[in-house]
């Protein structure tokens, strides 16, 4: 009876604005955690946060209670120092995939430990699936046995990871509670500092297509995310990157598998394998490798791709199998001649996710051969009726509302006018730049 | 799916501050009490409500949807009018008990459907109950006999009517989201517009022991009542009076029988023979009865009494029968002679809620003998050593807790110094008075 009243004054003294104290913040992630806080009454604390906001003391200390919920692990056992990266999601981001083996192909370990996609962005584990065999569990010691063998390894979180985050991050998602700079920090910085990296490169999207569209919330967050992992002791920076038009050529689980086989190979989008190489040389600087081999040679040397072949095979997967292709294709064309002058991110990403690339619920299965294919970005020539994209999936029902969310997403300019576009690197930031 | 996905649009549109549209309220009032919506959204919708407000049109649809989500009740078979009176709560607020039947005596139908009490202010059903043989529970076919035959009804809101209403109360109480203007406006009046009164007196508290002891919240939300009444076509008033002192000399359930039949017996304490008085008049005016009886002589011509009786034995009671006693006693004393300067009612109402005459959750027992006597009024003079309060209850470890809560309840001066007090009607709403 203590204990569920204390849930009520907690959920008020936010409601009111106050600062939760250390204790509250233990007992409350806790008690969630062991149930004796019913979903309905961290639902109503998670919205009181969200409107209310919480103090850096506040983030770090509920960050603090996630990692305590679980196990903390650890790569002590490797002799190389350990990286990772973590985006906050866009269209068409494929990054992690060509990037793992990229840097572990320059010399750092990376222990990723990914999630699966929700709304319109894609999950890295839910690209990985494409490729016949391969899996993302992996027991801890399996991870290890990839690290050392691979170097670089891509896998789920095990259910001893952070589960107070796990179940929160379920109830955020039914609850209209996601978008909150606190949660969203706590949750994922929870899950990178309790994975044991020693550095860790922040991927903070902004624009149209990402979670933060807004560039100045999209700085806050990673602000208050690099603020956590210094003050857990991982050397943690921030790119804020932008995702205003898709990233890349393909946005699909498949599709976008066989885009990073091709920057592996030395080929690839210009926007995506610059993304690449600039995180890679931000990882390999923060992990402290000493005269690392540069990546984009390693892209063109085959070192990087041998590096992926070696993970994708350590985990069960066949590099070279075919990739799933989905049944059904539409053509979407150009309407006229011109320059295509703006791409809109958020709507290829929906348009791909009603083709079946996404899930609309937790749990929900995906196609993996489901997505786009996009055959001309801003600042290129098209000429009426040629095609501007590819549409794929299982299901030919699919193709009516998938060309609904692509109303409006291009615009041809006549006169050869491109709109602004975001710089690719929006901000940087370092635990220097925090005040 | 398409139901769940409409409960986070909503939950989010509030989260942003937008309005909810009339669908929206009625289909998530609706699919709440079909247990679509989940606990754990509706709490969050809750919360975003409490903190960012809703309009007064969100405000009546949302009170219409929960009217409609039960039954609607009609007293069209009654020859003489209804009126109704509802109090937000407060120590030792037994008014609804002398009134009912002082304003049946007068010629008006009073159909009361009330509740238990939850915290440190009793509840109608609660005090009665502590008469033996007093049945709250009444089918519809009896609450209309009995207003037939006696002109006074007080009892249980059946399940039938508001059931949105009963199931968001639970919530808000484990969630800190009772404190809503909007939710306690529209959960009060979509239950005495149910009910089908056709005239209400709202008595608003204020001060220390009212639910909103601020006096400008407690009139926003007299207003806010008013108007919901006034726009369903009842005949709505309401008055906000002083709750900074308890009412009478008496804080508990059976403690506050004895005092009611003492007003009715043309005694009682002045406080609240004033209060019930002007509260009586208020309903007979709204009610629209002409050349009534004045309440005044019907607490001294018996006539009040003989509907209390009658009201009483009709739902079983014995009005005879000697009232409960608790088991255990203690007197606390005056620290020093002087003046009463202040009483703190909140500290009152906590003290006897401790000793057992409330209940801390929904469903628990409470104690008919437990509570506080007050042996003297701010105003009055008192000796050190004389008795201050009488503490009853049946378990004497209750008293440590009790005595705790009187601690600053009272000051004594002894310079004759009294502290200012709210006077007892600070504000009068009636439907002109809305702009």
């Amino acid at each position: 009876m203590a204990e569920a009243f204390a849930a009520v004054e907690i959920i008020a003294a936010k409601r009111d604005r106050h600062e939760l104290s250390d204790a509250q913040i233990d007992w409350v992630v806790d008690a969630y955690t062991r149930g004796v806080v019913a979903d309905e009454q961290m639902s109503a604390l998670l919205m009181a946060i969200l409107l209310n906001g919480m103090k850096a003391r506040e983030i770090s200390r509920w960050t603090d209670a996630m990692i305590n919920s679980g196990e903390r692990m650890s790569w002590s056992a490797l002799k190389v120092p350990t990286v990772d990266k973590h985006s906050t999601g866009g269209v068409g981001d494929k990054i992690t995939l060509p990037l793992a083996p990229l840097v572990a192909a320059c010399g750092a370990a990376v222990p990723q430990l990914s999630g699966r996609g929700l709304g319109h962005t894609g999950g890295t584990l839910d690209k990985l699936e494409a490729i016949p065999g391969w899996r993302a569990s992996l027991s801890n010691a399996e991870m290890l046995n990839v690290l050392q063998d691979v170097g670089a390894v891509i896998c789920a979180a095990g259910a001893g990871l952070a589960p107070a985050d796990k179940k929160l991050y379920a109830l955020r998602d039914v609850t209209a509670t996601v978008e909150a700079i606190p949660l969203i920090a706590s949750s994922i910085m929870s899950k990178k500092i309790a994975e044991g990296t020693s550095a860790l490169i922040l991927d903070v999207k902004t624009g149209s297509g990402a979670f933060m569209s807004d560039p100045k919330r999209a700085e806050e967050l990673a602000r208050t995310m690099v603020s956590l992992g210094t003050r857990a002791g991982v050397k943690t920076r921030a790119l804020v990157t932008a995702m205003d038009v898709p990233l890349g050529l393909t946005a699909g689980n498949a599709l976008e598998v066989r885009e990073s086989v091709e920057v592996l190979s030395g080929g690839g989008p210009a926007d995506v394998v610059e993304l690449t190489i600039l995180l890679a040389r931000e990882m390999l600087d923060a992990a402290g490798v000493k005269g690392a081999k540069d990546p984009a040679h390693a892209l063109q040397d085959g070192s990087a791709m041998d590096k992926w072949r070696a993970m994708i095979s350590a985990q069960g997967g066949n590099p070279d199998a075919p990739l799933p292709v989905a049944r059904e294709r539409e053509i979407v064309k150009a309407e006229k001649s011109g320059t295509i002058s703006s791409m809109d991110a958020l709507k290829v990403g929906v348009s791909a996710w009603r083709l079946g690339a996404g899930r609309e619920r937790q749990g929900e299965k995906v196609q993996a051969g489901a997505g786009i294919e996009i055959h001309g970005k801003p600042g290129e020539k098209i000429e009426a009726g040629a095609p501007l994209f590819t549409l794929h999936t299982d299901e030919a029902e699919r193709f009516t509302r998938a060309k609904e969310a692509l109303q409006g997403a291009v615009h041809i300019s006549e006169s050869g006018e491109v709109s602004p576009r975001l710089p690719l690197v929006v901000a940087r930031i370092d635990s220097h730049d925090l005040t």
